[in-house]
C-alpha cells in the first residue's frame, strides 16, 4: 500500500505511524521527497484511521509499485533545458568507448553539427574478457566531458561500480547503468539517493517484472528521473549477438509511466541492421534511441561490429525525418519551445 | 556444390554424371524443373570436366544452399495476379479459426471493402490442448474458400498433416506451414513437389540457419514459391506469449533471396501491441504482414486475446499509409500495374 | 471434468448424456476403452444427476487431465514380457541410424550379450539439412527388425510422419515420437487410436505443461501406453548441443503417473558427457535410458559426436551396477520375475 | 600468450620487457605472485628471444587463459585445514538469510552434529524486489561468524558490493559471488587482489565461455583460490525457477582446472527436488554441494520454497553415503588425513 500524506505531515508524525505499523507487523519505507510511504503487505486502510495526516492510500497489485502507471501516468523532466520523458524522444549517440582526444572531439563536433543533444561514451568498460580494452578510466571521463561541453552536448556515461560514483557523477549529465548491473540491487539503492537522471538498461535476461522492480529500487530512494532502455535480450540463436525485444516497448508503456528508450546497436550487434531496428523501435513508440557511432568503426577498440559510420548515422537521421508523422513525439525538444 | 546444366542436357546425361559422382563417393540430388543438381561435399569442379553439358558450378559456403542469396538475388511471383516477393509487401488478414458462415463472410466482406487481397483462417487448428476447439475441418475449408471467392480474395490456410494435403490444396491459394511444423522435414520434402506457394512460419525456437534449411527442403524439391514468416520466438519472460524478433527480418534479407513476412499477432500475443509491431516490422523491411482479425474478438474460439477488431485493423491500415514513404515497396500490387 | 461410468453403461446412454451436455453448451469426448468421458469446462456435477450410469466424477485443476497423477497414480505395462513403467527402469540402446546389415547386427549381438532388451535405430531420420543422410527408409526398418529378432531384442524406432504409420508399426515394438514432432498434434491424435506403446520425446522448447498436454492427445484417444522422455532443451549457450533438464524428471514424477526416461545422448550431444548424465538421470529417478551407441562412432552417418563406443557403453553399465542401491527400481525386469 | 619467468627474473627486467612489447603494439599484464605475464595477441615467441629470464611460453587457444586446463591441471587448496578442489567434494549448507541468533545457532549446531564443515548464510541479500527482506547486514555477518566459530564451522557468505568488502572479509572464510554479480567485472578484478577463496556462481544466463572468463578476472589478479558453482540457468518454462544445468559440470571439468560445485537449491527452486538434483550433481562429478536448509522452512524470510528441513537434509546425507563408491572423491576431507 502507498500511503500519501497531507502537506502538513511532520517527520515525527510519520515516524509514529511507522512505529505503530511495525508493531502490527507491517514494515514500511518512507520515500524521501515524495511525501509518501510504502507499507508492505498492508491491505486494510482502516488501520490508518487514527492518523489524520494521511490524505489517502492506494493499493497497487503488481509487485513493482512506484514504476507502475497506476501510481503515476507520465514522467517528464529536463536535462540542461532538453526535455526527456514519456512525451518526448531523444537521440543519444557516440562511441562505445572514449579512445582518444581526436576521436571524441570529432564525434562531438559531428553530433553538434547534426543538432544532436546527447553524447555517449564509455570510460570504464564492462568487457567479458579481462584481456580486452577496458577503457581510459578517469582520463576518458574528462575527455568526454570536455568534448561535450565544447559542443554544448550533454553527457551519458556508464557507472560500473559504486566506488566510482563520485568520479563519474562529476563528469556526466545522465548516469547509465549497463545491462550487467541491472540486478545490482545495492548499487541501484544508492542511485535512489542522488539527483542525477539514471538511464537503466534492461538486463540481457531480465523479464519485465524484474526490470520494473529494478526501477523501483531507484524510485523508492526518492530519485524520480529514471529512463528505461531496451538493448536486446539473449536468445538461443548464436547468429545474432542479441534479440532486440521491440515488443517490450509498448508492453512497458502499458504498465509504467517511465520513458523507455531503445539501443539498437547492442540490440542487434551488427551495424548493418541498426538502421532497421532504430526505425522499428521509434515506430513502436520508443522515447528515444541510444546509438553507437565511430569516426572509423573498423578501428574501434570495442564493439567495432556494431558502430555506425558518420554517413550511416546521417542516413538514419534523414530516415527518421520521414517517420516523424508516425512518431508524434518531439525529438530532442528544448525546454523553451514547450513552455 | 551446385551444378548448372546447359539447356540441352538430357536426363540420361545427368543420370550418368550422378552415377559417376556416386562412384567417387559424392551423393547428388537433381532439383526438378531447375536444371541444376546439388552435389554434396564436392569442392573440386575438375571432376566434372568430362561432362560438357555442365555449364558452370557454384560453391555456397552456408549449410543452406538454394535459400541463399549467393544462389539467387530475389524471389517474386504472383498469386492470381497479385505480386508477392522480395520487391513487394502484402497484407494477409482474417480470423485465427473459421468458426461459422456469418463470421467468415463478414470478415471477407470487410477485407474486400478495405482492398485487402488475402484472407487467412484456420480449419484444422494445432492446439496445445486436445480439449480446445480444433477447427471445423473440411467444412471450415469450404466456408473459407466460398467466402474468399465471393469477395475475390485469395486464401491462406494451414496444412497440419501430409494426409490432408489433397483436401487443403483444393481450397487454398497459399499453403501455410505453422511454427510447430517448421521442422517436420518429411512434410516439407513433400511440399517441394507441388506447385502451390508455401508460407513457412519460423519455428518458435528455430535459429536462422535451421529456418533457411527448412526452406531448402522445399526449394530442393523444385518448388520455388516459398515465403518465410517471422511469428515470434519463445523467451524466458512469461509476461508475453512470444518475443517478436523484428531484427531477424533484415538479417534474413541479408542472407536469403526469399521474401519474409511478419505475423505480429502471434509475435506479441496481445491485440494491444499488434499495431506497434506490425508497423515496426514493415519499417524493418518485412515483405508483408499476417494479422489476425475477428468481428468480435471476445467471442473468438481461439487466440481471442490477439485478434484485432475491424476498427483496430482499419486504424492499422491508415497508420501504414503514413509509413509508405519509408516502406518503399508496393503493397498488394496487382500484376497489371507492374507489367 | 472426468465422468466415470458404471460397467453397465451403454453406448446409447452415454451418447444421450453427451447430447444433453452439448445442449447445455458443454463439449465432451469419450475415451475409447476407458469407460470415461471428458467434459470440458463442466464444474457442476448436479447436471449429471439424472444419469444413473454415471458412477462418479473428478475435476482435475491442471490443463492436462489424463496425464495427471490426480487421475491415476502409476503406469506400468509390459512389452513382450519386459516390464516398463513407473516402477521400473529400462535401457534402450543402439545407433542413431541403421546404416547397413553389419552395423546393426553387430550392435544387436553386443546388446544381447550385455543383457539389454531394447534396441533403437532410425530408418527415417529427421535431419536439419536436406543434404544430410536421411536414413535407409523401409530397408532400414527391415534390417533393424531382423537383427532385433535374431537376438531377441525389442525394437524402438521413430515415426516421422503419419503416412508411414502402417509401415513402421509392422517392424517396431515401441513407436518413438521425436522432439520435432512432440507438438504435431494431428499425428498424436492418431497415435491415440493404436495399440503400440509410444515413447514421446519432449520438444526441445516444450515446457512441462505442453509436454503433458501432448501426452493427453495420445491418452485421450484411448492408448494408455505412453512413455515420456527428456532429451535436452535448447539454451542460450552454443557450447553444448542441448541442456539436459535433469530436474524435469522428478518434477514430472510429481505431476504425472507416466514413466519418464532420459536420453543423455541428445541431452548433451557429446559422447564424453553421456556417462555422467546417464548416471545423473538415473539417480534423479528416471525410468530408464535411451543411449546412442555405434560399433565405430567416428564413421557414423549421423550424430557421430554423441554415440558411445561399445567399450564406453559397457563402462556405463558397470557404473550403473554401483548405483543400484540408489536407483531402487528393477532394470529391464522380465514379467515372470514380478508376477 | 602466457610468458613464464625464471625464478631470478626481477621486476625491473620484466618491466623492461613489457615496455618493449608495448612499443611493438602488445599489451601485457603481470599476474602478481605467479611469476607469469599475459601478453595479449602475441603469437611469435621469437620476439622474446632477447629476454633470457623468460623460461618458456604457452599459447592457449581459448579466450579464457588462466582458467583453462591447458594452463594447469588441477586446483586444490585448504580452508582452515579442510581440503577443497578438483580432487575433493565439500558440503556447504545453511539458511538463505541469517534471520536471528536462534535460527543461525540452531543451524550451526545441527551442521556440526552431522560433521559438516561449512555454513552458508546471507547477511546482505540481493532481492528482486526492494520491498522484500534484504538481510540483517553487519549484524547478520556477526551472528553467522559467531555461530560458525562456536561450532568450528567455516563461513561462506555473499559479497554484494565492493564497498562492503572489508566488512564481509572480516567475518567470512570464503566469499561468495552471486549469480547477479558474475558479470560485475570491476568487482571481480578487485577480488583478484585479495587472499580469500572466491566461490563464483554462474550467472543465470552466462554461457561457459563467459563463466570461465569471469574466473580469469579473478585469477589474473593473482588470486588462485576460485571455486565455480552451477546454480541453475534461466529457461523458457515458468514452471520451475531455474533449470539445473547438470551437464555443465563435466563440460567445465573438461575445459578447466577449477573445482565446480553445485547449488541444487537455486538450481531447482523447490525443496521437493533438491535431493534428486544434489545426488545427480555429485554423480555427474561435482566438487561439492551448496544446499539451503532452515530449522523451519515455512517461516523463512527468503527462498522459503527451496530450503530443506533438517530431516530432509539428513536424508540427503544418508543418500549420499550410498553414492560414495560412485563419487570417488573424499567429502570434506581434513588436511591431516591427506598429508
Amino acid at each position: 500500500m502507498i500511503v500519501f500524506f497531507t502537506h502538513t505531515a511532520t517527520h515525527a508524525q510519520i515516524a509514529e505511524m511507522q512505529l505503530h505499523l511495525k508493531q502490527l507487523g507491517f514494515d514500511s519505507q518512507l520515500v524521501p521527497g515524495q511525501n509518501i510511504c510504502l507499507v508492505h503487505k498492508l491491505k486494510d486502510e482502516q488501520l490508518l484511521a487514527n492518523f489524520p495526516f494521511v490524505s489517502h492510500t492506494q493499493i497497487i497489485s503488481s509487485s513493482y509499485q512506484l514504476a507502475s502507471n497506476a501510481y503515476k501516468t507520465e514522467t517528464n523532466f529536463q536535462v540542461n533545458g532538453i526535455q526527456i520523458g514519456t512525451h518526448f524522444a531523444n537521440i543519444i549517440a557516440g562511441p562505445c568507448s572514449v579512445e582518444n582526444e581526436k576521436q571524441i572531439f570529432e564525434t562531438a563536433a559531428f553530433l553538434a553539427k547534426n543538432n544532436i543533444k546527447f553524447i555517449r561514451g564509455g570510460a570504464y568498460k564492462p568487457r567479458t574478457s579481462p584481456y580486452s580494452f577496458r577503457g581510459l578510466g578517469k582520463d576518458g571521463l574528462k575527455l568526454l566531458h570536455e568534448a561535450a561541453k565544447t559542443y554544448q552536448l550533454n553527457v551519458v556515461t556508464e557507472l560500473m561500480d559504486l566506488s566510482l560514483l563520485d568520479e563519474v557523477a562529476q563528469y556526466t549529465d545522465i548516469i547509465q547503468i549497463g545491462s550487467r548491473n541491472m540486478a545490482n540491487f545495492y548499487l541501484l539503492g544508492e542511485l535512489g539517493k542522488i539527483n542525477l537522471p539514471i538511464l537503466l538498461k534492461r538486463g540481457m535476461q531480465a523479464n519485465v517484472n524484474e526490470f520494473l522492480l529494478a526501477a523501483d529500487y531507484i524510485l523508492s530512494g526518492g530519485n524520480e528521473k529514471v529512463i528505461l532502455c531496451e538493448r536486446g535480450i539473449r536468445s538461443f540463436d548464436p547468429m545474432s549477438r542479441n534479440v532486440m525485444d521491440v515488443g517490450v516497448i509498448p508492453l512497458i508503456q502499458s504498465l509504467s509511466h517511465l520513458p523507455i528508450m531503445a539501443d539498437p546497436s547492442h540490440g542487434t550487434g551488427d551495424a548493418k541492421f541498426v538502421n532497421a531496428l532504430a526505425k522499428a523501435s521509434l515506430v513502436a513508440g520508443a522515447n528515444g534511441l541510444m546509438v553507437e557511432i565511430h569516426p572509423n568503426p573498423k578501428l574501434a577498440l570495442s564493439d567495432a561490429n556494431q558502430a555506425l559510420t558518420f554517413e550511416a548515422f546521417e542516413q538514419l537521421l534523414s530516415d527518421i525525418e520521414l517517420l516523424k508523422p508516425t512518431i508524434q513525439k518531439p525529438i530532442d525538444a528544448t525546454y523553451s519551445i514547450l513552455v
